[in-house]
């Protein structure tokens, strides 16, 4: 018989998770704040709980997702959170990209009342969650991290484990958000340049994504800088630049000088000081063609 | 009966196309400025000419691949040079990384003369080309450029076609120079943040270049920075720092602003500045370390 | 007869402003956490007090001087904290530099008790403050500035307002640190281009500050950059490092990208990580130097 | 008798110049390209040439005032220019921003012919020229400068001399515009950031032009970027921009980084790519406001 899972936090990312689990056969229980996202969920035959403790009661794996740290806070430590409802020796998977400290505190909090944190941030669009191709690292103990693995593929195309600290896998995602930046940033530049020397923007793309730069992140993100149309939105550019805060958060506490995180947050906070939302974040690289004089295209 | 080709300047690039040209079976003569490099060539039967002009004579398509604008020049129209020697008709392949004017330059002087030229800038490290496995990019007149095409499969593993400014190739091959450098910045500052926070280098490195960055850009630098062992030397800091130049000066005469171009220059100069040479220029990201007061690997 | 006033936080800066109340003939209670830091002044006819409280408690005026936001909560809002024993009506004069929401939260905590709270950050090196000339920054409440007033000449030589929101002055002295910052990052790359190019550090120094920077400023951080001899210290590098994070959190707050800001952080940041103590702030110059290959000078 | 002196290139600041060596009783001959720049010093008692070697010929002293290298060269070595009207022993002072390369070649050249250059670059802005208040830097052979200096006081408040190497001066003249650069981006940051958090940008501006900067740099570019108001134009964006490019220029031959004056080169590419001309140079100060959201004011 399947065990119960929950699931809080249905935006775009929650609600693909959610749906590929109960494809997968799980017997599952749903939360989101505001209840209408549940409804292709329950649907699918998932029971929707009233508050966080409900839905994590009979529950020995809670999955959330949402977005940002007070609102993981408040899910999990809040009045009727999840974790006043939890059994013993249940696992919290934490998906959401946070600050590492958030998840070792919660950690802690968990261990205290006999149950477990692991940290496992995803990497991937909306449309990689519907597809299970999120890419997966994971953070926590051992033992816990063992339970979880059955409920992994229905996510994912691959699990990394980043050992027992459960803030190292946001630092991780975290991480590869600025990368993400940096590669944007790169194309914006280069593309720029060239279209001032008078070639295609969208020929010079295609050269470098099909060449040196053979990959997905590269394909994408830089088909929406070569066309300067910054749609759809998988995430906009103030949730963006949050992470972004949040690296240069780990950078300020380390003491670790990142110069391109630096430039990257601030393209990001003048994108959204200018009152650009509504575009994705990558549409932070429009920057870089307005700083050469060139308007966006049509 | 197979066409003369004729392939000048026999670095480690050099001598590897001249080499799958020659195991293709075509008739090479070959000119290097120190002779001892074309010694492996002649053992393959190719002929050694004394000068450019001598080796160009009865060729109908020259190569040249030198390090810099300046050695091109020589080459190209200096005492002796290829353009004294070349037939009417015949095509000058241009592959060095060298400004887009310098070939907008010299494909005007070829053009006084009856010949043409046609800029091939080449992506990839030595054993690419030792491998056939070259990005070629190429821009110059339309008839040249199908002229040469039969010669190319030796070479790489595909052709991309920039028009008939023969600069646009270079510009191109510029911003790839530069978006290298971007990556390699870019890895840096993560691997150093996660080492910093608690994490292994290369558990970081082998997670990005499997799954978001999987593509032999990041897997091949990635590897130097992750072990911060900067061999073998592909190029040296001083090399790339000319080519950054030469996109600086792009971007200053085209007036774009490129922020990201401006720090990886900085900090191939003070890896330079600071006596860092017989290391792969990808050694620069050490200045992330450094700044973070890591030292260097044992 | 003279009004009770007390002293919080005898620092360099603390010291010696407190001597000058004393001398200007006022009664002075005064506190450190390190008791022997009150030796001088007890001398001098203060009265030293073993708790915050006990010495604000028949004080009209309160002086704090601490090192940063943490100390300065506790020594007001802690047990026996300043708030506690402080009567209605009396003045918390808040010299210390910290966040401005760090004095706006105090701030409040005075008004639900009864006292009022005036920050007045201080500009000028622990030499100013002995010789009465530090220049003076106020934000608060009218009454309570206007009952300050007669005290202040004795410390500086000239008082500017700034409103009654008690973060405003705060926010003054971040800014001031930060445009300090850019003038020695300035001179430390001006300086070093023209070492670089054959001139005399000294000569160059010598010409800017008695022509277009002829102001203190430049005079005195630029002949420890010129002289590349950080000394004596006026504060350590891991001060204003905390003080230029605290400028780039009201970046981040209010959304404006600092570009010159985030390079002092990153400076600061590679000199402390590169265990650089025991020097100026202004050190960090060194690293344009260490940039360009030069050493440091004999 | 008044020795026989010449003025070359009368734009606002060569006008000045011409006008009180003039006053100061000497005799002068003129010249520029367009001839009605010179119709006030006519009236004034000059003798108009048709072109430089004119100019030059009866005078023992030829100061040129042009807009950039080309301009100097022209006038200088073209057809007609000074060399060729030139007297051997005659000393040309070159006036003008440019290259210390430039002079340095211009040097030899005069060298060949028997006469000498001295390198003379000037600080201020047309008001100060006019007020014989420019700062003076020279540069060149001793006896020549010696030859030279009772011919300054009409021009400037102080002379600081660099040394025999031509081009000495004039790297300094590079470094003085670089630091007005850094200055104005620093105060352009910090009042951005004190409008956002709810200061007046005035008030901020007269609190540090009065206290720390108390210096007319940050006087009087402080004033307009306190109002937004760039106005009168004292260089054009575009011309200041040349100059960062030399600095950037010298950086590079002298492999040193200068994070600050890259910024600043870009910050001026974007106001001169973005359009706006008819401003003071200052005017790229607007930049930080744009970023952050703030419109420019009434």
């Amino acid at each position: 018989m399947a065990e119960q899972i929950a699931f809080l936090g249905l935006g775009n990312m929650g609600v693909a998770m959610a749906t590929n689990l109960l494809r997968a056969g799980h017997s599952l229980s749903v939360y989101n704040r505001t209840t209408s996202k549940a409804d292709s969920l329950k649907a699918l035959g998932a029971t929707v709980a009233a508050t966080p403790a409900e839905a994590a009661q009979d529950a020995s794996i809670v999955f959330t997702m949402v977005t940002d740290d007070a609102a993981l806070d408040t899910i999990t430590t809040g009045p009727d959170g999840l974790l006043s409802g939890l059994a013993p020796g249940a696992v919290h998977v934490s998906c959401s990209t946070v600050a590492p400290d958030t998840n070792r505190r919660l950690a802690a909090a968990h261990q205290q009342r006999g149950s477990v944190l692991v940290a496992m941030p995803v990497f991937g669009k909306p449309d990689a969650a519907e597809a299970s191709k999120l890419w997966l690292a994971t953070a926590g103990p051992t033992g816990a991290k063992e339970k979880l693995h059955p409920f992994l593929d229905p996510l994912g195309q691959g699990v990394y484990d980043f050992g027992e600290d459960p803030g190292a896998a946001n630092l991780v995602k975290l991480c590869g958000n600025f990368m993400l930046g940096a590669a944007i940033e790169a194309m914006a530049e280069a593309y720029t340049l060239a279209q001032k020397s008078g070639l295609e923007r969208q020929q010079v793309h295609e050269f470098f994504s099909n060449t040196l730069f053979n990959c997905p992140v590269y394909k994408n993100y830089g088909q929406l800088i070569a066309s300067q149309h910054y749609q759809p939105v998988g995430a906009e550019p103030r949730i963006i630049r949050k992470d972004l805060k949040l690296v240069l958060h780990e950078a300020q506490e380390q003491i670790v000088p990142m110069p391109f995180a630096t430039i990257i947050f601030d393209q990001l906070s003048a994108t959204v000081a200018r009152g650009r939302d509504n575009i994705d974040w990558a549409g932070f690289a429009q920057l870089a063609a307005d700083n050469a004089g060139l308007g966006q295209q049509g």
